[in-house]
């Protein structure tokens, strides 16, 4: 029986630019392809912030030359950019696999993920989206009910709310696409964050942590493995002084005590070490890998990254 | 056993802008419902002429404004696209079935269709896409390499090549979602249009006709019906002339003849009726009915539309 597993990408697995990406997505292919050879079911997630940033300034272009045009709200930006990444992952992937001999649907589902209106995430918003603004472009944005913040020397920065992922709203069709063993890619940027009214999907003004939803999703797969791909080949202790060391493995209580001692960058790796708990919570017999996708062959082989167990 | 169904949807359906097509899918939902209502079971694909309009004018403007991002090419606006569109058929579905007391998953399956690249389609160029241009930014567009038309009195347009669709990149997954009996949403636009080179799938200067692609996924998922919603309530003989009249039932061996006397507009109903002979070759047994969005209701009791068998 094939190893069920929900791979989480990072930014650097995609890069910038349309251009950017189709190159990145390439060099992604072969590490998520030795996935697949090595018997491995995939289903995979990404992060959008280049991809959904890039396409909201395209749309507020837009409405600026074009004035029938109405603006475009985040959520039609984040369902955008879900075509966008999925095309070109599955695209590359595809090739990729063809050209090992391997032929396998790889298809990508629109996905939407509910959040509670409540959530203490909406009272003080902390995701950090989009490049550095004017203090008139920041005063604009506030007049509009956007939330900004200022870092001190740098400019304002737009902030949205992060606020935990309730249901995957599409997770029947990715279960049955991953249990007939096709590669599904899916909850793409964390999916499209809606609050649900009277049957009525509505867009939120949030993003959803794409790690957050790597964890929900392998939780609701009960996947046997979830690997977080990032930019560095393992967790470290003490990370970026001089006494940084590599965590090979680490166990829940673990991770929990060192997440006390604030060993775990905010925004970087503390999500991971979030999504990695809340998913061996709900598959305790599971296992989560984090590493980058330079070192996964290594990694499947135990020779490189972090193993997180209960 | 329910009745397996294809669903096409016309610009109509959607409208132009976001805030268009946000109240157009409502009114689209409805029909949608009510076929869901009758037992029928939908697969769904939809034009998306404008909405891709939209997103490449966003990202040519998007381009001019910041030089650091490249151009994103069709392939992607399409991807986009298909996001955008699907985005909100399956919310307005979902939110419709769900006040009538029906819960079921709908998705959105981004779709690939692969086309010939010695297609003799793409030696002369049909399908306009855009808005009318200069006679300036005319040239520029045919120094890109681009297809111009010019449009006497009224300004130059680019076109592209509609080429016929010859296989589905996505099929299986659509198949199982469909088999499965959840609705999907697939081949928006006609698919992306992509030419296969060594195992590579390349994004094709090119657009699918939608009609044309709801005929070849009707075949393909062998449905018991196509339905084609379009702006008029059935087909007509002598259709725009003081001699109109109705057809409400029409035999492949009719429509031939109908088609030689040349009574189906180009770029309009002749393209329905093509699907409808492609479709009704792979699936004798099968029918085709054509209809508007308001007349659906009542062409599900026989009162209206057009149905084509073999």
């Amino acid at each position: 029986m094939k190893k069920r597993v929900v791979v989480s990408l990072g930014h650097q697995a995609l890069g910038y630019t349309t251009l950017e990406q189709r190159d990145a997505v390439r060099i992604t292919a072969k590490a998520l392809a030795d996935l697949v050879e090595a018997d491995y079911q995939l289903t995979i997630t990404h992060s959008n912030g280049p991809q959904v940033s890039m396409i909201h300034k395209a749309m507020t272009e837009l409405r600026r030359v074009y004035i029938d045009y109405t603006p475009a709200p985040m959520c039609v930006c984040s369902a955008m950019s879900q075509g966008y990444v999925g095309y070109d992952i599955q695209n590359s992937l595809r090739a990729e696999l063809l050209s090992r001999g391997i032929s396998k649907t790889v298809s990508t589902v629109l996905t939407q993920v509910t959040v509670d209106p409540y959530d203490e995430a909406f009272y003080e918003p902390t995701k950090i989206i989009g490049r550095y603004m004017s203090k008139d472009d920041a005063e604009t944005e506030i007049k509009k009910g956007n939330y900004v913040i200022e870092e001190p020397g740098k400019g304002f920065r737009r902030a949205v709310a992060a606020p935990k992922p309730i249901d995957i709203v599409e997770i029947e069709a990715i279960r049955l696409l991953a249990d007939a063993g096709q590669v599904v890619i899916a909850c793409g940027g964390g999916g499209i964050p809606v609050i649900e009214q009277n049957h009525v999907l509505k867009g939120a003004s949030a993003v959803i942590e794409k790690d957050s939803i790597a964890g929900k999703l392998a939780g609701d797969l009960k996947a046997d493995q979830l690997i977080i791909l990032t930019s560095v080949p393992c967790v470290y202790k003490n990370f970026g002084s001089g006494r940084q060391e590599e965590i090979r493995c680490l166990t829940v209580p673990e991770a929990i005590a060192c997440r006390e001692e604030k060993q775990f960058g905010e925004g970087s790796m503390l999500p991971k070490i979030e999504a990695a708990i809340a998913y061996l919570n709900v598959c305790p017999q599971g296992s989560v890998l984090i590493t980058s996708l330079d070192c996964v062959k290594e990694a499947l082989k135990g020779k490189a990254g972090t193993i997180i167990r209960s």
